[in-house]
């Protein structure tokens, strides 16, 4: 046990999640410092302005422009990368790991894109990685996941983690508002993006989906081998029409794993979940994930999903951990990315191999046939058709064809939607979501 | 860091929870070892005797009868103390922590009972003892608390923690049926004990709102101390009223504390909450747990809170965590109990300051002027009225009379209910239950 003083934390990025740590930090110091037996001092920080307002008052001798000259400082034991972004951020996270420090990070993109270098690095040199605030805010679903859940293999884990798309699904389907509506008011609310893109189209979604594939499965998955679809097509009308159903809609991350066939699926996409499915229920910008565990079955975990104070509870909590480390010898902790779990053989299933029950909207011409041939379409792939709603489409003369489907694969349900699309009956390119069974 | 080739387990209590153990311990072997580095051996067992048949192949030659003798064993670092009760318990837990072993437990009774002394004892011998599968089976909450939020005070905690009422008050809701013939079909389903009164009269709630309590507050609360009430006066008929009135109606344990006064209270009751709020809809045997962190706001937390698998996966958690404490050195983990949070001069709100609306059922004689002399009962102790419900009671002449609240305090009401229960119109002891107004 070494005979320090203090730990040093290096702020990268002073933005509202950095401008959170510190101010929490601050706030709980005392109570910090007897729990962990040593304080915790934000020696130095670095931003991209030093004249910038900021809403805490950080003592200016502290602040640099230049986040290497943090990453690289040996006063600093703890680096916080908060800066966002990908290159930066990368090459803050390798020197300070080269130099055996541990580095906490919140950054999702980075960790999806680069994690692999990042662990191998951190095991080369003695440093430490550390990750909770990068997948469901404060929610401690990586602790959870890695240390309370150890005794459990994962056939499967799903969960809402994106509060922009379920603020704006949520208040499209409460207020029947359209999607380009609600989207401009919760980028006025600061729970959007000014470029929604990452968000909408499923993509941070699908970099914490790789997060947690890789804490449970011990596999990289890129976002390319998975299905990633957002919800920037859905409109008031099919979120009405899955009501009607019985189901609510949710952009989900769902990672399987068939332990039979050693087969990994990592997706994310909108997806039809029945009303008593909890997760339906949980609305407004909270994440929800269900862990499906061999042993324990399945536990829930909700929580604000993003925000300056949920994701700052997460960083803390990376730094107390780091403490212990620190305190008590490096490697002393199960969070320690040197115990990844054994990936034995697992290799990711192609997209097509999926089974599931659909949900297709068709904007049709509203003449008598129509429904004739989109059946023999569906009927000729095998695609077998559960329920069907009809009702007038938002332009003159055609009408919205909802069809539910009993389960069918991905290659099917492709193959009749390419034939559907080129109908000329059918105006517009058919919108396909997907009902999730889960039997929770 | 010492060069040992396993880290060694004596399970003192190889009934269902122990079983689990040792089962799920087998099964991943090589995964646990793989992730923790030592393979855990599991050396002896204790039993009540040794003749009994069992579900699991435990080699006869590790068997003993004497429990102490694990926990007194050298060649043993972790004892499981799986054997439930409290006498016997404790002289096991109390001997391997002397013995500066680790001693992993699922015993709430115990810890509420003597977790002063055990703690005290672990700190003063250098032992540990943990704790996940006390509180909530299978969800890591004991680790969420403890590390997951380590950066939030916690203003309010709450949940269902006892699976057995859980079970019946869903059963009794949604088929009408009696609390008698639910807590026997109970009972043959093996979901209830064959003395239910730990259970369905709130002690075992309270014990684990005693642990709770701890974690969160650092100060050990008595169950004497405590609001605790429980399901048994509970009808159909009032479930199916609470549903008229918006509710469903749950056992819950809740720890709240004032910041600004530092009072803490904590109680066990059936609970009307609004159908809204996620935890009213968690039926079943599932546990539920709400905690709303100063930093990170309100996490949920769902899960299997008894049963062999479920709590398996705690111990299995927590035999991970010794492993690291052993491998690394003692004390080097936050879960320790070397550190429990600051007690900062917090201190037991007396029960009447608690504030809430009630829900209050009169069995009354059913004739004029009843529901004004009650009226005027409540008029005359402050008690404002909310609403009123009315049905025939199960007995000729008698109605049921239900009221609700607006917001009150403990004295009010109950000086308010004991005259009511003294006039002469009022046959039954009246049956009160609490609101919660929990804002999630």
């Amino acid at each position: 046990m070494s005979e320090r003083r203090s730990v040093n934390v290096g702020l990268c990025g002073l933005g509202t999640v950095g401008q959170g740590v510190w101010k929490h930090l601050q706030r709980s110091q005392a109570e910090l410092s007897a729990r962990l037996g040593l304080p915790v001092v934000v020696r130095r920080a670095a931003v991209r302005s030093l004249k910038k307002a900021r809403a805490i008052k950080f003592p200016a001798s502290r602040l640099t422009t230049d986040p290497l000259s943090i990453a690289t400082d040996p006063d600093i034991d703890i680096v916080c990368e908060l800066m966002g972004g990908i290159d930066a951020a990368r090459d803050v996270t390798r020197a300070a790991l080269k130099r055996g420090k541990i580095v906490i990070s919140a950054n999702k993109a980075l960790i999806s894109a680069h994690g692999a270098e990042i662990f191998a690095l951190a095991r080369q040199h003695g440093g430490h990685f550390f990750f909770e605030a990068s997948v469901a805010g404060g929610i401690p679903i990586i602790k959870a996941l890695r240390e309370g859940l150890v005794a459990n293999r994962f056939p499967r884990i799903y969960g809402i983690l994106n509060g922009t798309c379920n603020y704006i699904l949520t208040e499209m389907a409460s207020a029947g508002a359209p999607y380009a509506g609600v989207l401009a008011e919760a980028k006025r609310l600061g729970y959007a993006e000014a470029d929604e893109s990452l968000d909408v189209q499923g993509w941070d979604t699908a970099h914490k989906a790789a997060v947690l594939a890789w804490l449970a499965h011990g596999i990289w998955v890129r976002p390319d081998q998975m299905i990633v679809e957002g919800i920037d097509r859905i409109t008031p009308a099919d979120l009405s029409n899955a009501a009607t159903l019985g189901y609510g809609v949710k952009l989900l991350a769902i990672i399987t794993r068939d332990f039979s066939t050693n087969e990994l699926s990592v997706r994310v996409h909108p997806t039809l979940l029945p009303r008593r499915n909890v997760i339906a229920n949980v609305g407004g910008v909270f994440n929800a994930i269900a862990v499906t565990g061999d042993v324990v079955g399945t536990t829930l975990y909700i929580g604000r999903g993003a925000g300056q104070d949920a994701t700052a509870s997460a960083v803390i909590s990376d730094i107390a951990d780091a403490v212990a480390l620190i305190r008590y010898g490096k490697g002393a902790h199960l969070t320690s990315e040197t115990a990844p779990p054994p990936r034995q053989g697992c290799h990711i299933a192609p997209p097509e191999r999926i089974r599931s029950r659909y949900y297709l909207r068709l904007t049709v011409k509203d003449r008598p046939g129509v429904l004739a041939r989109v059946a023999a379409v569906m009927a000729r792939h095998q695609v077998s058709i559960a329920s069907v709603l009809q009702h007038p489409a938002d332009r003159p003369g055609a009408a919205a064809l909802v069809l539910t489907t009993h389960e069918s694969d991905e290659r099917s349900i492709r193959r009749a939607l390419a034939v559907l699309a080129r109908l000329s009956s059918v105006l517009e390119r058919p919108l396909l979501l997907r009902i999730g069974d889960f039997g929770d």
